[in-house]
């Protein structure tokens, strides 16, 4: 396959090269950027120097022999191109934001800026492979999700399918590592204001709200308010989401394991916790896995449910070359193999 | 004032060394420890010599003149010793668990183990200067709260106490530093396993529940159930809590803010964030202060409270000095006016 | 004493004010700001917010009550206003490099700009207390060292001046936490870039090197060059600095050893560790300790010397304060009590 | 190629897993460990689970089939047991200590124990591919080296057989993250006094000491006595280390680059920076590569060179593989292309 990334000299860019090289059918051939176009990527990375000698190149001109194009890109500018690279025949995953929300008003309130091509959002699949495989095959467009909400899905998801949660009662607090706020410089991920402290931060007002009810209320076949709190942890990668649900009537914590387990026993990325065992962002660093655990406080009568991944990997690049995997019919985890680094 | 410290080679007994050097009044001139009497502190801590030079004595032996002890002692320890030191009139500081817990069996049920002076129970005074200062001139037992139990109770108690919130929605995700831990060494505290790292532990098991519990409920004038998830941030110090609860019918945003307004305008250690601002556990650094703040989500109908300290400091040992300067008379921030490090 | 800071929202500015508060002597009565005049210093640190309630001025209106002013500010700035202060009688502490370097060209040479007032530089003393005590009392303008260059200094001029060390051995190899490079936003200082990262920065360039050569070369005696290598440690505060230098014919051990000792005897805030023992940053974190050690290597004839502080404090703002101290007459200590922070 | 591990359960131990499930010709068939045979690796390492499904067995029992045994032993282990593997016709690549040194006496001194089999000594070959490639090829028992002993060799040991520095004047200043050593539990890797700390260790004693002088020795044609002094960087992963030593007479910069050059120009784990770049340890996380710069400082004559890596990685389990990959004729890169994780 020879693919195309738009946005390269970002930190998902620098994944998605980093996991593409450990990809048997995979040919990098065009790395696009908007700022440093002309330049080659191992000037913006030094740690790519002799070893990925990519050039960048601007990101208007995207070659002709280029099959699949991944877009790293600001919100607001794919939904400006995607429809001209569709038309070529390229395959499009999108990491960033513009297709994910089916709803074009939803997305301007939120996001804050019109969409350039609403009428390409009904076509757009929304790519978590566990929850929606068949939808993935052979579409043309796929919107990849973010990070908190891969977690919070896939814990959430079978288990509103199965009704076995109030769907008035769901809490997402999250918390995630720096590198998801991306390459740029404020003070907000400046190393001496971030070590040694922990904070939320977009309470009540992050992007990944909608998103993230759109996609449960999917599942529940109702509509889903959330509370969803992110914080930001001393770390540099990884996602870790704490859910609170109040258990519907009459269900044991066997039924919600066992709905997890119906979904999940074959898949190779999503891993149940054994019992007693709680998911921790390391046991995925650097792999595209997915840890998960929960519990039932009869106490309460809520469930406090736990997952856990790399936001970079599962939560951004490995989840894009994954799609990319099932658009070719390729084997899911051809290139991401690898299972966490420790420590 | 004499003081001495039992348990003093912990964080928490370093802690009270460090605060009540810049203490006008103290003089500490007993320090205990069963495992390392016979050494200095400086022996223990190589960054004390040439600065504190007491000899760390045997802690069967509490010398005649102390006036105030602190008791920095794993469970069970000073329970079975209190009555000693108040039979000598001398003041007991607890900043164990040993006297919060006023049910003798809740005690036993969580903590694995017989108490030994449960007569002591109706006696020892819960001490959170803020929410119960009168309660405290006077005595002369003192449970010191712990540090996840502060920092939620200071967020709910004047909410509960003025029946804003609706008292079985209430959810605590709490966020600690390591040093909450303790000095003690396994693979849970291990540098490797914990940096770049992030995890739930002690899931509807922590010990600290039933002690937010009895309080709340003392609050709430009914009996209060809570879920309460302990997560390790790989930061050594701070404690940062995330508060859900519904909002009472017909509550208002202002009204929460009016309630906390009324209980805090004069105090000294705990701050209502300015509109818009969230607290970070780094404001607190190394001092006795409390950041707090909260949000309404009319969407969910839900309150967001977040309360951010130390957790060596007001979370544990700078709240034991406010606590003793209360019981001697003193100005409660008497040795405790710094400000939080930053960076 | 009614105290000014000039650069007050800087990191040295900002303990300044942490230091200052607990200062029975000291009252601030003027925060100047070029860029943040008209807000309060709690707008900048919302962690100061009902603690210090400064307003930021504009850092052109000293007021007249100013008795000592301390410039924080970026290099060529100081040094063309200092000789106004003079001769308000104001007593003017440099936190910055204006005054260090004796000879103009130097400066002129390492820093890239003209000096506003070498006539003042030969005025200026360089306040290391504990190297040069008796200069420093009674003068007006005392150019603070820097960070590395006290660490630097501390550990080679007592064993320079007894001629222990060949002086064309020296190498300097020096490591320091983030704050040092000061609160301005680039990637070099962004978290996800340092945290589990560790390099050198300006090696064979670096500006401290000048300024620890002249100190050196002034106690040896002789002109003295050096090799000075600066890394960044990921972490905020600390600097350790590792020295090699070969011994003089026939010194042993014992010899330096004791030249340290009839130094630092009797002072307070420099430590030689016992045998043993090796500094370690975090000792001094948040104090204005140093902690030293060295050993002779037989194997090869160098001495390995290593000395460790709070960049932030004996490395910047703590001197500042010892410095003000002794030009005022009081006990060197006052408001620099407090022992370090552990953990 | 049917491999096994002893020691398996230590952190080299996870990492060889990590690396080998990327190899294409290498099936894990055998994991021993002394302590927790009758586990399986992921209770160890819970991670693991659903991932790596291979059970623990004892060490001493290794099967029939292995042809490779990777030794993750503690030092003096390998060493009574090295014959018995080679008997069988098993190539043996020991990650500990036992066969890096050549003189039985010198390792007794440093190691503290007898040697168990100093007849096989002169036949181990110490593995450091780009220094002695041709000498590994065929042979059966590989010294795999130390972390800083490979930082500090591919840096130095071309200059020296050039003649290029003066040996008398080599220091070794390294810095490590905390994974260098291993799992075990005690207060030296306890993160609350890790984190934000930075210390010497082991000044003038580290084992490595003895490594490394004997492999420059070799190449200098003369025996050299280096300063070597290890620091601990509160990061997990990564080595970097700081060299100096005086350029021989007449040696200009262009020099010692071009000696570098010629021996690693094809290499495809070794990269000397480009000008002006100096290396970071984080360009090599996770992956085999290494990265190098020096600088000839005119004003003292004295060259600078700084090389990093990953300790776990190029100085541990990365360079056993790729030693692995050469005794078996495979290409070098085999399971070992990635590059380093950013951030």
């Amino acid at each position: 396959m020879k693919i195309g990334i738009l946005g390269a000299t970002g930190y998902t860019g620098h994944e998605l090269i980093r996991i593409l090289r450990g990809h048997s059918e995979a040919e990098i051939v065009y790395l696009g950027s908007s700022g440093s176009a002309g330049q080659k990527i191992a000037d913006i990375y030094p740690g790519l120097n002799e070893i990925v000698d990519n050039n960048l190149e601007s990101d208007q001109e995207v070659p002709e022999e280029i099959e699949v194009l991944f877009c790293a890109l600001p919100h607001g500018i794919t939904a400006g191109r995607a429809e001209k690279y569709l038309d070529r025949q390229i395959k499009v995953i999108d990491l960033g934001a513009d297709f994910r929300l089916k709803d074009k008003n939803i997305y301007e309130a939120w996001y804050k800026t019109s969409h350039a091509s609403p009428h390409l959002l009904a076509e757009a699949v929304y790519g978590i492979p566990e929850l929606n495989r068949a939808e993935i095959a052979g579409k043309r467009l796929i919107a990849n999700p973010g990070c908190y909400p891969t977690a919070t899905q896939l814990a959430l998801v079978p288990l509103l399918k199965d009704k076995l949660l109030k769907s008035d009662s769901i809490i997402v607090d999250a918390k995630s590592g720096v590198s998801g706020a991306g390459r740029g410089t404020n003070l907000g991920v400046h190393f001496s204001e971030v070590n040694e402290n922990f904070k939320a931060y977009g309470v009540a007002t992050h992007r990944h709200t909608p998103e993230i009810e759109q996609e449960l209320s999917k599942a529940a076949g109702e509509d889903i308010l959330i509370n969803f709190t992110p914080h930001l942890v001393p770390m540099t990668r990884g996602i870790l989401t704490t859910i609170y649900a109040s258990a519907a009537e009459g269900v044991e914590e066997g039924d919600l394991l066992q709905s997890w387990q119906t979904v999940y026993a074959d898949e190779q990325f999503v891993h149940q916790m054994p019992g007693g065992e709680w998911p921790q962002t390391k046991y995925a660093y650097g792999s595209n896995h997915v840890f998960m655990q929960l519990k039932l406080d009869k106490r309460t009568g809520r469930v406090i449910l736990v997952a856990a991944l790399d936001n970079l990997v599962k939560g951004a690049s490995g989840q894009a070359v994954q799609n990319m995997n099932i658009l070719f019919g390729l084997p899911e985890e051809t290139g991401l193999k690898t299972n966490g680094m420790w420590p």
